[in-house]
């Protein structure tokens, strides 16, 4: 007897793509509140670094008073913190722009959450002292390639404004949910910046730079960047903040359902604030009722999972809609903030279903 | 050093639902001539079935002379043919449709294929014997249970008209790729009816009964069925052969790549006939130049893979477009035949990408 009886069904990542290795958490398909890291989604620039654990240094230097050089040894030694927050591709939903624009054709699924522990950042940048006219933070990945708009070849770095890098809850993480954190999301140490697009996570940290002036890497000033025309560079703005966002996990769009009872189900995140509110329609957004949520994040780093319970009685088509709000009164809009690159989507959540 | 310097990267079943489990095969990242049974895309219509392997019988009856009743052992010891087959799921290229229709929305990965051990259905037909007045025979599978349309239970079941039933290549099989066929695709034994989209391969065979009359189960009557419009069923007809059809694996829809050479790749396969030309057109449409294509397959069950080698000097958008001819100088068509339940999406393959 080769195969069980009842075989395990489970879900996998998606692939976007492997050369650079892009795939999206399956998160129609995932109702737990933490993604085990074999199903956290996986955004990727280059092929991943080859890093020398065995003699791991951790630089800082720049505009600092005494340039350091910590051991990993040196950061698991100093004070920590574990915080749960939500890690959100710049361009989850990228599909979903109309027009369509180049770029991985991610769905709803390049987001995922868990337990990350470490060093606040600030903790370092104190160690070291940062002199005056210190401007930004320069965080530099061990991950480097050619991109396909320039023939140089760049490493994966990204800078913070210093109030982001001294927020206390900007960390060097070591750990996601209680391991090491594995190699593909960026050991031995991550940056984690809650509420910004997780661009500004890097991984496998090679070295922190305090700069004077404004940092123009090619993911500073070339990707991450707003662009609202398709022709031209006018009103870009660097992509910074989650906005605030929501999924229906189930049903599924396109989903022919039976009449009677369903429970719709979702979650909803935001990058400013606390979630306060999701909204439902299943009728295309003519009247709105609220939903269930059942999870509330102090800090508002994590998605909170809501649900709706709905009773149909009349066969047809259904259009069901989802609006979250955050405490600083921001909603989903109707249609989304277009622009060249496909960030930041976050139009009111749409699909539709078929009851029979 | 608890991960590797150098992580394997590869692709995964995209998830497209899991009661029942719906996960299709990331066919744009294999490059393969058969797909290892992991990989094989999955399609259900209910639960996976629990049958009992141990005390394992075929029944045939109905309209035969002597009804039987095959033990496994029987089967293995009758003579057997290894044909590599082409399975592809009737709803392959689903979400393609517009206007969209209901059901599992299937990109492009609802297709496998590999070598498929068994012996002639028709063997066994005429170790039973048909009688006279013999119309179709009817495979029922083991998988069973409640629709959304209807209120009654259901097993998998579908006919064959008995030309097809006895057509040398119509198969009974019990391995796939030199071993027993794995639980999940239809273990111990699985029609394979090659030529025709996969729904007529019935999965874990329960019994085989001989008809004189045109079955009505609902997997044939119902589904399977293409209603050319939206609000009535005028003019429906089944879904049986598949259309010639062609896919671009490399590059991805959307891709951003640089200027110089690229290998454009892909497959194409036919239900009826063989392949005898891919076309590719990097102009939208305007002009075409034939592909390479790397196989050919005599039974013409199996796809060709086909590459196409592509200079670009010049920056900006284009659309790729693939169009497979068959042996019966048919030829994908420029828009696709919409029908309400989304079957046999066969357009001319198209995607766009940016050089930059």
């Amino acid at each position: 007897m080769p195969y069980p009886l009842y075989p395990f069904v489970k879900p996998y990542l998606m692939t976007r793509g492997l050369q650079p290795e892009n795939q999206e958490t399956p998160i129609q398909f995932i109702k737990t509140d933490t993604i085990d890291y074999q199903l956290f989604y996986r955004r990727n620039h280059f092929a991943y670094p080859g890093l020398s654990y065995s003699n791991y240094w951790l630089p800082i230097n720049g505009l600092v008073k005494t340039a350091k050089c910590f051991s990993l040894q040196d950061i698991l030694r100093l004070p920590s913190k574990t915080l749960k927050v939500v890690l959100e591709c710049a361009g989850n939903k990228r599909s979903l722009f109309e027009p369509k624009v180049f770029g991985e054709q991610w769905e709803k699924g390049a987001i995922s959450q868990g337990y990350w522990k470490g060093v606040p950042l600030r903790t370092l940048l104190e160690l070291a002292g940062m002199k005056e006219g210190a401007k930004e933070v320069v965080v530099e990945g061990y991950d480097y390639g050619r991109r396909t708009d320039l023939d140089t070849v760049h490493t994966y770095a990204r800078s913070l404004p210093i109030y982001k890098a001294i927020h206390p809850d900007t960390i060097i993480a070591y750990e996601y949910n209680n391991r090491p954190i594995p190699f593909k999301h960026g050991y031995p140490l991550r940056l984690i910046v809650p509420q910004w697009y997780a661009m500004a996570s890097v991984k496998w940290i090679k070295q922190i730079s305090v700069i004077d002036s404004d940092f123009t890497g090619p993911f500073q000033s070339v990707d991450y960047v707003y662009y609202p025309h398709k022709e031209n560079d006018e009103g870009a703005f660097p992509v910074t903040t989650i906005k605030v966002n929501s999924t229906i996990q189930k049903p599924l769009n396109m989903e022919v359902l039976n009449t009677g009872k369903h429970i719709i189900e979702g979650i909803a995140w935001t990058g400013k604030g606390n979630i306060t509110k999701v909204e439902v329609s299943t009728n295309g957004g003519k009247t709105w009722t609220e939903a269930k949520v059942s999870q509330q994040n102090k800090e508002g780093y994590a998605w909170s999972a809501w649900k709706f319970e709905w009773s149909v009685a009349a066969k047809g088509e259904y259009t069901l809609m989802a609006k979250a709000t955050n405490s600083y009164n921001q909603e989903q809009p109707a249609t989304p903030f277009w622009n060249r690159k496909g960030y930041g989507y976050n139009a009111i959540e749409k699909i539709k279903v078929k009851i029979e």
